[in-house]
């Protein structure tokens, strides 16, 4: 999990507080940190909290909210391309409800299924209602999925589709007109808010072929961007070309648009991949890879083509009353 | 990091919620997990999750707060005989507060320097002060120092002195006699709660020598009860070998060895080692490894010598109103 508020700057901080060893390939700052055994196998570490109040409301389905708890550490291992292996849980309640917790982990359980990943760690304490939990993965090669790795004329790819969790959230929060949609489409936003699908089978099988990946977490634009900063690059995006869900494609386009610009939550990948490597990645997983835009040399900026002109980012936000961040 | 509480009951709940891997040689249930990477390496994991005004004063000094929540994690590495590698953090916070910051990584960077341990991951959000460490640690050997290995006739040793930190939190909580102390004495017992040094040379010499080990977490006996459980012994103890501190040393016999019996947190470790390793072991670490009684047959017995009679555990608690549990 990324960060967009304030306390990512406490994440910078603990950066540099202890000191570097040999064995440590991907520290702090990519999706996941990359360490090398004693018997030069490699593997991907992520841990991620969820707080009560903070990163879902208290009356989520139990359920639901541990596959999630779940999918986005998995999502994170996604991003890096590797294997998902074992998982730890760090669960702090403020009493035993066996209902709860009967439903909660039946939905680890679900996801940890999906994935063959084995629960060999837990600490189990009275407090605040918190859900630590940090996954292993295996990378078979030393090729990792890293974020440094952009080039320029790479094709920035995502998978799946872009903003249909935001939606679900604005639902949630009664912030979304609904004047376009069914009870259908409405059902489907929420559960991709609530079920997010980490991208595990992709991110394993681009580890060579893709140069840099990302999971989309805090929204696109948020994330492309942690990308385009680490690999010192830029990019060109196609508006017309993201990927908006049946649900998405119903709403006014400044409206979807926005939504999957800067919509956290989807947990799709977002990689950039050498041209000729699109079909084969496109014929893998049919229907599942969009090309929304190509990787520049243009350092730190991106833009927008696909609006009748092209326009930045800055242009782009100040033109719709609806640009959140 | 154990529980005596309704907590542990939750922590059984989780162990059968997956599916069995092969590469999880041991999982929940243990100081930590063991698990093989593809190539066989052999790694320990332990993740421990502290609350505020559940596992500390809301005014305890962050920098003590630091190092013990690091400690109290490779103690855990300790017990099961590995060497200490990685950290990843979860830290959530309900602000920023810049001072608090510094001095609680200031401590956490000092015990991860003294371990050569690297922080390779973190998670930081807003909520309860609330911080979950999972350490890494390396197996050099597949002898891993186990709970389910004491075998009779094996000596039962612990490091250093038993019940201090104990004490320090009654005298926290103004429930210690301070007659017989001194302020230098007070000051000792106190670092003992808030500084515990975890014992990770002693555990890394100590595989392929002793049999089984656990680090004193919960108290002795109840921490020696998981080795008897797991193994299925009994043991005799030596209640006048139960090694005591200059400063426990002055309190009447019977609430020092209360203390020393039963009280938590010390982060010591107990293990049980054949007899012909003793002189080895006591030379090595000169002063620190006491032999204070011996593994039977008798599964799921204690039984005490020392106190002018051979006692059981139960005889022994109706005679002492100190005892806490």
């Amino acid at each position: 999990m990324k960060h967009t508020s304030e306390f990512a700057l406490i994440e910078r901080y603990f950066h540099s507080l202890t000191e570097s060893r040999n064995d440590v390939i991907v520290g702090i700052g990519d999706d996941c940190a990359v360490l090398k055994t004693p018997d030069n196998t490699l593997m991907a570490i992520s841990i991620d909290t969820l707080v009560e109040n903070v990163h879902f409301f208290a009356g989520v389905d139990p359920y639901r909210l541990g596959m999630k708890a779940l999918a986005v550490n998995l999502s994170d291992l996604a991003a890096m391309g590797a294997r998902p292996a074992w998982f730890t849980l760090a669960l702090t309640l403020p009493e035993i409800k066996s209902d709860w917790l009967d439903r909660f982990s039946g939905g680890l359980a679900e996801m940890a299924k999906l994935h063959q990943l084995q629960l060999v760690g837990g600490d189990t304490t009275r407090g605040p209602l918190t859900i630590t939990i940090q996954v292993h993965g295996h990378l078979s090669e030393h090729d990792v999925l890293r974020r440094d790795a952009a080039q320029s004329g790479d094709l920035i790819c995502v998978t799946g589709s872009l903003g249909d969790a935001a939606a679900g959230l604005q639902y949630q929060q009664g912030q979304l007109d609904t004047q376009w949609l069914t009870e259908v489409d409405i059902d489907y936003l929420v559960q991709r808010l609530e079920q997010p699908t980490p991208r595990n089978g992709i991110g394993e099988y681009l580890v060579g072929m893709a140069h840099a990946a990302i999971d989309i977490s805090d929204g696109l634009l948020a994330d492309l961007s942690h990308i385009l900063d680490a690999s010192k690059k830029g990019a060109k995006l196609n508006l017309s070309a993201l990927p908006l869900s049946f649900a998405l494609q119903k709403l006014p386009v400044e409206i979807s648009t926005t939504l999957a610009l800067t919509g956290g939550d989807d947990y799709e990948l977002c990689f950039t991949l050498p041209v000729d490597q699109l079909e084969k990645v496109q014929q893998q997983f049919p229907g599942m890879i969009h090309v929304i835009g190509e990787i520049t040399e243009e350092s730190d900026r991106i833009f927008f083509d696909g609006m009748g002109q092209r326009r930045t980012f800055s242009e782009l936000k100040a033109g719709y009353d609806h640009f959140a961040e």
